[in-house]
């Protein structure tokens, strides 16, 4: 979307005439369309280093997170990775590991971050502006697994709802964790310990499709965190609110360039995606003018820029400042702590909804 | 507002020139300005039956909703009580059980119930368009009490932080009921048991001014009910969003004429008070053409007309059947789940959330 | 609803015996229970001072609006009355002479100029907030004529679509006037002249059911104003925006404890009702906490209300000062203004469109 | 955005070292990167078949459409160009003339057009789902020119409100005519005739700023267009509401992936992008699961994707159905529809808002 990715190669199916078929309607050459991750990276390992490939994106089911990231790694490329990082949390320390070592950029598409008002609202907490913050609500609602539609062969409720491809959890682990990481990334709080009540509303389902979350955050803040695939006609209605004690804001992925702002005796205010009076983090994640909506594949795009723009400047070997834009991106460490997340909220449930800690 | 009730006589202040004044403002005649509950509810019942008021409105802090209750029932007077019912369960317990004696009636003003797309909201589920239920969100975020508003003076404050006048909860007795008896009266299931996280986040407050709770409803359903006080900028923002097997739904105090219905592979459809479509309850409880907004006064006043009616049907020696509008009001029964639910989120929240059961 | 006025006899029906049951219902004595405005007028006039009606209430079609309130005025009766004023302008101008001549009090329900946030955004523009005025959009779309509605026997239909009955414009009269009244007033500006296209989509309609029109107020502002009963699904739709120099503003009937506060560079603001921020006017306006919504009906109540005490002080001999909210309600000024902006529109339509003063 | 176009060559700059800094930055040869678009199209031209462009993109101020394309199309190579088509009608109607006799592809980037959901409008209307259209409000309401920003030296402002390069209009041109193909677009109907009133508000400024227009289509319809780059605080607020015999329908631009389509006597249906529900034409302009949204530069990729797709057509000399999706994009006719609006609205204004037709 901004010019500076370029696909090259690509592993598209395990099938080697559908990777290649899939790979051409990309306009890539044949020699370049792997039948497996495993030979895309040693494949490309193999060729001269300005023309292989610079990172890999990693957009499998989650049992199939940790092996191209763990074998990219180390064979010297960045990695991209979906979420949740990994299948569970060991092997996400593993991976955490293999990152620090290597010395080598990994990045997480938590998308929804890579809103510009999302990183407004990060800004207005970190600036001060809402006062300590109280509460917490995050919600993550969908509907499309409301019946068995993993029972029909549909893909990609298959494998999300077993327990071998997509881990411990069903819903938490798909979406909860997309509630989890907007709400630490715009606080910039950890959550210490959680009481979780996960359910399987659908007959036959093995994995949560609905979960009810109480979170105590480090520093005394209170919050709710629920997500569902069973909520009837939501589509997905990631939203967040933040209380401070001085403001609050709202925020909702289904109108993504509204950020509403809220004051004790003062009339609410919306911020909008693209205006001058955004800080600069907004207003760099944002391409059009105002009130010319910004979507989801901008979001991600930005996710991408910024990683892209990592890698640039390790390649011209030029240092990047702590403040530098293109480090705004989800690293490993929101990786593990995603798996942790995971592995908490199981546990609680399986508790009957026992407080439990998140240790990373 | 529907010309059904005429003010009588009241005790609008326990100093008597006070008293007299603001009944005078209210065009009532001087001998019938009382200087408390008791000389009012004694000289009342002294004069001709034909002359003395029909029921009692109490209008009170929490800790006088008892008394002028129970001294109404036995001089044989209807009442009509503020909610929460009562100071406490145990009380709460007294009164039903004196309501039954006396055979009177005893009406609670939940006022939202009275909204007409509530009752639409509780028609839908009732008749089984949206099938079982599985999951419920209710929300009472409120910021006015943000800071510690009680020690400047300020009057509502003041009872409703005070565990003397408002019992043993504040947020949660307050309006955290609020949301509790709404979502037993448009499902129609009752809170089996919950897990509760009460704060009070302002420094020096006695009373909890934030709550976050799982529910778990007889039959199978989960919910979250989150209230709160210090939820800064937010004002009386009551919400409702219901999931069954087949549809769901979404109602916001905010715009209480506006109902959502959410349905699988279909279009959300936008229900609106006063249109054709509506069941009879809804539309029996709007005054006005459609868009033109009905509010909370009307939502409160269709709890007053029904009671109205059903004491004209007393004196009128008139049956009601079952499904009588008149008989669509709160009653002592969720006055008792009201304080119930009070006590079992406190309780819980004093063992660290642990599962409590709501046994009335 | 403000408990300040009495309804103490009716005129409810030419048929003697439906007046008397329809006043029975609202707990009229037999006695005052008219056949007839005339009879009604006669008898109340011939009964002690202290003892007759204060003031009428004309809520007929609009060829019985001018008769009732001419001799009401003629018996010593203030009048509050439908909108609009008069059958024709001929009629309003004679009816202006009256009530200067009479020196009796005269209101005219546009009532949605009772709304709180409708006086705030009036305020807004008075108090130079705004800046110059430049431009307007004043709606109000509606649906339910979309059919021949009036060919089924339906009264409200019947008589709006009737020329005899309705007067020389049937959309336009009947909401146009609401949304020409309400730009007046929340801007202070006149129109000066205009450019109507009138339609009767309906086959067989004699009156206008649809209505586009250019605006040129004095000072240079511009606008335009559509009103339509044929705009399938709209309900009762009354919008409008105002631009100045410096900011704008917005609001929606449909919502109307919500004023959207529009500036250049600035975030919206979100003005609601009940909140400390707002004007005395809006706040005076208003009788619930924030966010419990006031709607049609206390709007409706606020021009009676504001009435009501202007005759009080009346009657209790008191001055009131010009900005005494108590005259703050449409009078007969305003109902001649509606009177010629109905015939400007509809001469305006009948020469295509041609630019036609409204001089009065 | 979809893989489906390169950008190979470009003339970003009159000053060669400009142009050559701007390609670098997008990843192109030296030798590619144009000092102007004359050499552009003789330097490709000379290229053999396989490795010259394939189309231009003309994106530079109104003044600077016609010229290239003419030569482009001289050239042999396909034009999309942006909107307003050229600087006067007397130009698009020889671009026409030139478009049909080279037989080459002509597209036009009235990129709003290419929102999921105003195809989704057009095809509910074609369907005759609505019944016979009676009244469409088109309105593009911005505040952006609010000041005399043209005097600042700020480049947008500067040519935008320039006679030489923008032409006979200035806020009419630049977004009345969005407004203008929106409606046409979606309700497959002609403008017939208009009479509008523009307006430049902002001393100095030598085009209209404003501009407010009775419409009346061919068939009967009738509507209001009204488009304003001084409606302080609005943003780029493209909106429209169709209504016919059956039912209506409402789109912004601010919230695009919503459709809200309005039936009498039944709830208002709320469309969202990428539904099961919605016609291909619809889905095929989507890209992300439901509530991801989409935005502005998913519609304008849109516009190149089915452009791109029809000259691959051509190349692969594939024969297009008439339904097929590659040839939904605006061409050269509404090029010429949009100057002619320009001409008949400017002098409509100047005849005081006399009837103009649109004969085209």
């Amino acid at each position: 979307m901004d010019q500076q990715v370029d696909l090259v190669c690509g592993a598209f199916s395990s099938d080697p005439e559908k990777a290649r078929a899939s790979g051409s309607d990309l306009f890539l050459p044949v020699a370049r369309c792997y039948g497996s991750f495993e030979e895309m990276i040693r494949s490309e390992a193999a060729l001269p280093a300005d023309q292989r490939m610079d990172f890999i994106s990693i957009v499998t089911p989650n049992h199939v997170h940790f092996p191209p990231a763990k074998m990219a790694l180390e064979h010297g490329f960045h990695v991209l990775s979906d979420k949740p990082a990994t299948f569970n949390l060991e092997e996400a320390k593993a991976l955490q590991a293999l990152v620090r070592k290597s010395g080598l950029l990994y990045g997480l598409t938590h998308n929804y971050t890579g809103y510009p008002l999302v990183k407004e609202a990060r800004h207005l907490v970190a600036s001060g502006k809402l006062g300590k913050i109280r509460k917490v609500v995050a919600e993550y609602p969908q509907g499309w697994l409301a019946t068995r539609l993993e029972a029909t062969g549909q893909k990609q409720a298959a494998w999300r709802t077993d327990p071998k491809r997509s881990g411990a959890a069903g819903c938490i682990g798909d979406i909860g964790t997309h509630a989890e990481n907007l709400a630490e990334y715009i606080t910039g709080l950890k959550i210490e310990e959680l009481a979780a009540d996960l359910t399987a509303f659908v007959k036959g389902r093995k994995l949560d499709d609905d979960g009810n979350i109480l979170l105590r955050f480090k520093g005394g803040a209170k919050g709710v965190l629920h997500a569902s695939q069973i909520s009837v006609g939501e589509e997905n209605n990631l939203n967040i609110r933040v209380y401070g004690e001085l403001g609050g804001l709202e925020w909702h992925q289904k109108e993504p360039n509204t950020l509403l702002l809220k004051w004790p005796d003062q009339p609410m205010q919306v911020y909008r995606t693209a205006n001058g009076y955004l800080s600069d983090a907004a207003k760099g994640a944002g391409r059009t003018p105002p009130s010319h909506p910004e979507g989801y594949l901008e979001a991600f795009a930005n996710i991408y820029k910024n990683f892209a723009n990592a890698i640039r400047a390790r390649i011209e070997k030029r240092k990047l400042t702590k403040d530098d834009p293109a480090l705004d991106y989800p690293k490993i460490d929101d990786g593990v702590r995603g798996m942790a997340f995971i592995e908490a909220v199981v546990m609680s449930s399986q508790k009957n909804a026992a407080w439990t800690k998140l240790d990373v």
